[in-house]
């Protein structure tokens, strides 16, 4: 069993390197709000999130310690984590939900007429009113500004920690997969399926799977982001289950593909074609190579073998906190991977009109070149 | 069986509403952009949403049908729904993800100058870039303004078959419930019990339990939203069980509470107490009653029998398509309840410094009084 949470030092160094990218990009404070970055910060872990009455705050300054500006019932298990500075209010209060509390810590923390970064940007959510946060930068005398560099910088790359909580998620749900076969019975439909492997997911170490699908067709499937529904399994589909599955808040993010007791032959070619482009990505994947590298030598791989594009939009993602991170492996993503970088490798195409083979397995970027965490898919079509 | 998905009358009923507020509140269109607004409106259900990469819109006119703004990944799905006006541009692009193709829908749907309500107050987040709607807002030629109390009203009475799988969720939910004091063995953990709790909700019907806590401590816990952990579960330990389960998007939201091996006098009294604090608040929630006059009901019998108050802030909120929902049984919230309100009751005391007893149900507000969703907790503390 891989340990849960990580000591002190883990967050110090979290909170050390976000500070030196606060100084590269000129802000004197970072203000988060949503549920990845405050636990990155603080290593608080509630499923609460789920409501979303009460905005929670963390401030890191540029020097010192991170501090904690939340609601009252939050206060037993923030002062469970390595953060000592915990602020509360009682909420909800509709007439002010923490807009005075956190404007006093702004303007402690970010000094007068100070800029503060905070989730303005691409692939980031605001976790508050937009109309408080107006009111907050105005009470605190403070300018707020997109953070999302700093953010972005500070968890591209995983601590060996973290990615050792990938890699439990990775090897859970691949010995879940591996199980799939046996789950199928007779008559059943994509749901029942799909919701037998989500027990087997918990039953097997997993805390949860918030994204568990399931999509079949007769001789392919039209999309990788719908279902499981209620149609049922029949000979002559191919199906395709996905999940992020979570080990103590890390994410796994893969697929994988079966027919249902027989498959054409273009099918089986769709097949090998994304399985042969995943192994280029695997092996493109390299410290100091840019993302859209990796992107140009899976899709080589895959117009050469007759691919008409994917309605995807990219081959590919960070991952770790969340489901998808940045970077994007997409033509125009120019990141530069690092020993440490965590990826999907995702090759999909569109072998017939309105049909998609899509594949994707999870690496961690080495000097060496990458390591696999997931169990690698079988290289034909498996039938079942 | 409870039946999946809506007919189309009942989202042309739901466009019908919003467009009333929408003229109530001077606003030209609604814009809306978070998993829960977009499904209202069109019935669109992806766990997708898990991904943060990409921005989905859905535009609410004045008049006329919503349109949908979408990643080109989504329109597989969004096709399947009742909405016929499906925009899609081709995403990631770092360089303009779906900006101008929403800033043309805008200026069509609200007109030049017009004012568009958007997800910008309490108990909203907007699921998009927030430097990206000022550059729509600009594009587009557009007043964008807090648009919440058009979204608020329109959710808060609920149809008849959204009640259908709020009950239904309820339903399942208890059902598990019933079968927790079976479930445990000896040396369990929270998260022993917990995880085996969810696997019973997967297998009993549930499609997923996005909040489910389990938290114990010695004659009484601390808190309700952190856990489980991995903390043995022993003789004398109060444990308390809340979930959040999901039926075709729908929430049901309740807990229980038991003793492990034996309870002392104090834990029964509080349970007891807050039981009954249940049944006033139930007898209390009726058509043209405020939220707050709930709480007045339940906080006086709650202080008559010693409570010291809670850090949860309320007693009670609304539910449906998100684990809690306005509005707030809270001094402060004067919402007059209506026929159709799906309210949940949830008093809770401090019975101890440190020691907290709560209990939750969940009722949907009929003429003739409230109809309970859930199936009624034990009068009495039950031991296991």
């Amino acid at each position: 069993m891989t340990v849960r949470g990580f000591p002190a030092a883990e967050f110090e160094d979290r909170v050390a390197r976000a500070q030196r990218y606060l100084r590269r990009d000129g802000l004197d404070a970072l203000l988060v709000t949503s549920p990845q970055q405050v636990r990155y910060f603080t290593g608080f872990d509630t499923q609460f999130w789920e409501s979303p009455t009460r905005p929670w705050y963390v401030v890191v300054p540029g020097g010192g310690a991170p501090v904690a500006v939340i609601p009252e019932i939050g206060e037993p298990g923030m002062r469970a984590t390595w953060v000592t500075d915990v602020r509360t209010w009682p909420a909800p209060n509709p007439s002010d939900d923490g807009v005075s509390l956190l404007a006093a810590t702004l303007r402690e923390l970010a000094g007068p007429g100070g800029t503060v970064g905070a989730e303005l940007g691409r692939e980031l959510q605001l976790r508050m009113p937009v109309v408080e946060l107006r009111e907050v930068a105005s009470r605190a005398r403070v300018t707020v500004v997109d953070g999302s560099a700093a953010i972005r910088s500070c968890r591209h790359v995983k601590s060996e920690l973290e990615i050792d909580k990938i890699r439990h998620a990775c090897r859970l749900t691949s010995d879940a997969y591996a199980r799939v076969p046996g789950l199928l019975r007779a008559g059943d439909t994509e749901r029942d399926l799909v919701q037998r492997l989500r027990a087997e997911l918990v039953t097997g170490g997993a805390d949860a799977s918030p994204y568990l699908i399931g999509v079949a067709g007769q001789g392919g499937y039209d999309n990788i982001i719908m279902g499981p529904t209620d149609r049922p399994l029949g000979t002559g589909d191919v199906l395709i289950i996905d999940t992020g599955t979570v080990f103590d808040g890390y994410f796994c993010d893969f697929n994988r593909n079966w027919a249902i007791g027989r498959a054409d032959d273009a099918v089986r070619r769709a097949y090998d074609a994304v399985w042969r482009a995943t192994e280029v990505g695997i092996n493109a994947a390299r410290p100091g190579v840019r993302a859209c590298e990796v992107w140009h030598a899976m899709a080589t791989e895959l117009t050469g073998a007759g691919s008409s594009g994917n309605n995807v939009g990219r081959l590919g993602h960070g991952l770790g906190l969340q489901l998808t991170e940045p970077p994007s492996n997409h033509p125009d993503d120019r990141t530069v991977l690092q020993a440490g970088t965590v990826l999907t490798v995702e090759p999909g195409m569109e072998f017939a009109p309105g049909l998609m083979m899509v594949h994707e397995e999870d690496i961690v970027v080495r000097d060496g070149g990458a390591e696999l965490l997931t169990t690698r898919a079988e290289p034909h079509l498996p039938i079942i």
